[in-house]
């Protein structure tokens, strides 16, 4: 096991400057601080209060998402996991995390520096700094709608994105379109290029045209869908699957502000069922997941992973709640001409 | 919520006679209660005790597979599965399942008339009978590597073998190996196509030459090395991974029949890390699934679909467990002659 004998030796410092960089004492220099941190955690190094059975701290972590209230897709993933970790005795600190904070200072470090014994990552793009570091962190880490290979430490929580884009897809068939365009979020996401592959792969299953046109990249917001519907509606795209439901709703403002009627001229999809959706004008059919019990489930991963179960991957089914944004295609357009 | 008086009027027999195919009365004909069981599961119906809080029987179905002692894979499996079910109050049958009990019997209405709320099924083939009713069950159930699609009441819990067999590749690419076998396990199983979807996914990754000469099918014992053996060796093929554990104790006897030194002139790996495992002569370099901790995977998916969570599949990182059975390359055929 790592000592503070063997951080001092390796920086070449004293031992007692070393325990006061990892007790936070006020008379070395942040920089120095920072250095013994990076260099215990390099050497494995864990602090008593870690290893003891009481201590039991960890941290939601939350990025490129809306959380503060009910509306917003992350409330209740933060609440279903603040409520297993409430069970199991674990503090549970929820920190809205930068590309910032990213840069400046490493996830082990930050875990460590903090006392946290395991970390919960939401809304992590592939670009962010950390998700670099994932592969290797010796911290027991649960993302949610990413994976990371090989690092046993390291777990994966999401929806089962194949089949909820299956389910969506066989739906829009049932109503004779052919034409299915998905409208997806940002790049560089994960959870985007899975969306994308479910819908490529479920294109290509059920015999259906496809190709870089009938796929755009966007946003995940509402604001995404002007810059793609009117292209989309040229190539006589009959329904579109959005990646979220806030593009599902900027497609209906932007079709509203055309006069191309939903469901009748075209029908839309979204993905979450956040309580917009059942608000909207026509009510949005979608892909629901349940955030609450993705937050759980988020919890029951980070546990077992501290308790050294090496969970690789978790998903929940997704379930397609069909409302009035989807009918039947429009007759110029079925399948017979098509 | 189904009635009694439904199944009835739908039967066209009397309440009466219902109430006594549910109850198991002896003076109705056991045909005529199958068919009793059958509507009931069919209209959706549930015992009071079903609904109950305090009925908590689930059963562990196996099939294909040894469990009796600690030595054989099952074991540990069963014995995860019960530590856990024990901790939250639920009675475990643990039921040797045959294809005759399954062509006489539907999956839900077993369950219905003995009163379990949730199977977990261990060593299922693709062709037994219950696994085509997996997709329409009524009843919460946990496949042992296998997957069904879109029924949220049914999950799917094994390793992540897809790493398995890549850090075993891997391994052996690090020795020097590029002519590599999978000496697989039965046809007709979702765990052998998956691992056979593994090695190719692998061997092209890394760029290693493959074909169907290099991936044969065999059974999940040892007897089945020597069907294969001796075409593998004359192929030039340097390493052989194996289906399972067994496998590759045949393979290591084969060759010693045949003077073939391990891992002199051929490296074998093997799946599992049952307990013969390292005692084998070498010691068996395989990739370790912790059965007891799947076990209790088994158990946590099962609990989870019982509560109406909808998990879809969950999954565990398998190890590499490097032993004495692989070694460098033999220098007549390493890399640069290859």
């Amino acid at each position: 096991m790592t000592t503070i004998k063997d951080i001092a030796n390796c920086l070449g410092i004293s031992a007692s400057t070393v325990s006061k960089g990892l007790n936070g004492a006020s008379d070395i220099s942040e920089s120095l601080r920072q250095t013994v941190l990076d260099t215990a955690v390099e050497l494995g190094y864990t602090t008593r209060k870690m290893r003891g059975r009481d201590h039991r701290k960890v941290c939601l972590f939350v990025e490129n998402m809306d959380y503060e209230t009910p509306e917003q897709f992350g409330c209740d993933i933060i609440l279903g996991f603040r409520q297993v970790a409430f069970r199991e005795n674990f503090d549970v600190t929820v920190f809205p995390v930068t590309p910032d904070i990213q840069a400046a200072e490493k996830y082990d470090t930050f875990m460590l520096k903090h006392g946290f014994v395991g970390g919960f990552m939401v809304g992590f793009a592939l670009m962010d700094d950390w998700m670099s570091q994932f592969g290797t962190t010796s911290i027991p880490t649960a993302l949610f709608d990413n994976y990371i290979r090989k690092n046993p430490l390291v777990a994966s929580v999401g929806s089962d994105t194949s089949e909820g884009i299956d389910d969506a897809i066989v739906h829009l068939m049932h109503l004779g379109h052919r034409h299915i365009a998905l409208l997806n979020g940002s790049w560089h996401s994960c959870i985007t290029e899975q969306r994308r592959q479910a819908y490529i792969d479920s294109m290509t299953a059920h015999n259906l045209p496809f190709d870089k046109g009938t796929m755009p990249y966007g946003y995940y917001v509402a604001d995404s869908a002007k810059d793609h519907i009117d292209r989309l509606l040229s190539m006589g795209i009959t329904a579109i699957l959005c990646g979220n439901d806030l593009i599902a709703s900027g497609v209906i403002d932007e079709c509203r502000k055309r006069g191309v009627r939903i469901p009748g001229e075209l029908s839309v999809i979204g993905f979450d069922d956040i309580p917009l959706a059942a608000r909207l004008d026509p009510p949005l059919t979608t892909i629901r997941q349940d955030r609450s019990e993705l937050g759980k489930l988020g919890f029951y991963a980070l546990h077992s992973l501290i308790n050294h179960i090496p969970i690789s991957r978790t998903m929940l089914r997704p379930q397609l709640i069909v409302r009035k944004s989807t009918g039947p295609v429009p007759s110029q357009l079925s399948p017979t001409s098509g």
